[in-house]
């Protein structure tokens, strides 16, 4: 059971990062296009706020290795 | 079925952080794009919505935690 | 038994409040964007809000924690 | 069986406030940006209606506490 | 069984009053933003219909009581 | 298996109702905003209108408590 | 097993007549918010199509009945 | 598992009707607020549209009707 | 087995005919409202497009009978 | 279990064609409101269409027969 | 358990080339109507897009026949 | 299992190639009915997109084949 | 249960290149419409971008024919 | 129980790989078309966006591998 539990909390983590990252980071390339002279400023915050969104799924990946450990 | 519960906690929580944190972020991004002056008062803006918005699923991952400690 | 369910049940209020914080707090920037006059009123109504929307999915988490007590 | 029921009621019950809530928020802000001067009467339409949006949710909490209480 | 159904009941009850009262007092709100004038009005209409909306999902609720003391 | 049954009838009629009547209601608002020399013919056709909706529902609720009588 | 299918059917029928009967209401008071002046028309024309919408929602109803008989 | 079967069976059916005759009424409605002068006709072809979208489900519920007498 | 079968082959016959049908009608009764000189050789399409429409869900509904004869 | 599969796909042709059949009849539609002098051309290329679309469904119709033969 | 997959798999080829084809008629249609002198070069390229999409699914048909040959 | 497998693996690699081929080809005909003297050049990226999309779900079709052959 | 992991993983996968692919594709034929100049530099991101979508999908095939060594 | 997680692991990393890096590509051609002379800019962007988005999927792909050597 605990190896079923750790592949569910492994997928749900990807599929988290890979739909918030790339909203992120779409709105990124949408504000570059527009406005090229804040390009510096809007990837700072970019990396900022993949860095915030990838937080929790890591720690939900740590999860993952502890309930395969099991 | 400990576990699996952990396992679903912790997934769950990773998602809503993911979608939750995206968006509040695109929106400052979208924001900073539009007027860059207020990029500022937005991005502490948006430190105090991450913050809030991660309070619910952190406590989630510690209840993750202890359903694996049980 | 108890312990699915206390999985469950803080799975879903992570998810509300991800939800729900996100669309709050993607508002107040939206606003504060438009109108950087406004923004102290705008962002004291967003932590009342935040603090309304995160009531219920917090009894859920004391809830969560009894069903994994039993 | 009790225990399962308590968790998923106090998991929608979550849900609904988390979604319900931020709606009507969301809206406030809205009004309250697009016309500063009507805040105040919108605000306390906006505590109306939370109140009446939690009713039931948190009838709902009251029946996941008698669950678990069998 | 019986503590199971009144579990969904409750929750889909909660839910359903939490979708359709903000739907209803966020278009009470909008429509106060665009007519102030208006706000008396359209404030008694939103009881009114506050209170027909919860109507069947109260009586699930008392459903959701029966079932319980089965 | 009856009490099951009653469960998720009562559920589902809960659930159209505060769909069906918001939509209804909702729309009323937005006619009385936009033309409130109508609202009275308005408000009755709501007043019909949510009638002819809650028919059906409230008979699956009487079957609610039929199936909860066996 | 029959009493189980008699709250199903029960159920989606009353979804169904919430769903039909809230679009075909909502366009109407559309209608009439638009051309008052057509008001009687619009209304019989409701009244018609809420009548030929519950036909089948209302034999899912008689065999939601016939079921719990059996 | 006839019972069950007459149950899905005569559900579907009343949500397809439910759905099908609403979307052909409301456009009915809709075309009656624009253009006042056909609405003879537009009722007319709503009527036969409402008959031919209801023959396969009033089948459906024959079939039902057989499986319950199975 | 069988009898299940059967059911879920009309259920989803009447859906599929219920939201198939409502498509082609509505957009009939929107090109009457539009140009109402073109209604005959609308109304003539409309009839040959629901004919097609309806051939395969009445095989479905055939092979349901023939299920139900099993 | 064979009966099971041939109700699963005859159900599934009947709604891919309902669906597939009324996208493209009613695009037809649409384009012989918006020019008449095409209704022609465009009425053959529906029934190219709709001989397409019906041809892998009907042997899936095909295949739910054998199934059932087994 | 073969016969099962047999169903499942011509059931969602079925579904496959009922939305795929019908997309790119459609399209072909709208494209016609727009512009009636392309009409021979769109219809040449419908045919070579149909021919692609069925490709994989009149595989599946073909493995579906070969788990039924099982 | 492996047959349901080999079913499950073919039916979804059809939904992939009849989702994605249908969406580029449709919009290659878009392409070709706004500017005509292009449409030689969009057919043949047609042919490579089609070609990098069919790559994965024929190799999901070997798959199928070989669990069949287990 | 390694036979049934290795269908869903080529399913899912097969789907993710089916989706993901079409998108790049057809925003690819898109720019090319729009700007019949620059179809030299979209052409090879897509290039790049198609690589990119397919590396993670052709691991899971690995683990798809991994598993069904198993 | 742990090969089907391995295989539900992989198959939602390469869905999550599939869907996000899609959108950031999609956006770049976008912005591309928009601003040939940023293409260098945002294809940078591009690969950062890309490597980030991909990074969970591919722990998840690891975890993958390991649960099926267990």
């Amino acid at each position: 059971m605990g190896l079923l539990a750790a592949g569910i909390a492994a997928g749900l983590a990807a599929l988290a990062t890979g739909i918030g990252n790339s909203l992120v980071i779409s709105k990124t390339l949408e504000g570059m296009a527009r406005q090229p002279e804040l390009s510096g400023q809007l990837r700072s915050t970019m990396f900022i706020g993949v860095g915030l969104i990838e937080a929790v799924p890591i720690i939900a990946i740590v999860i993952s290795f502890l309930l395969m450990a099991k």
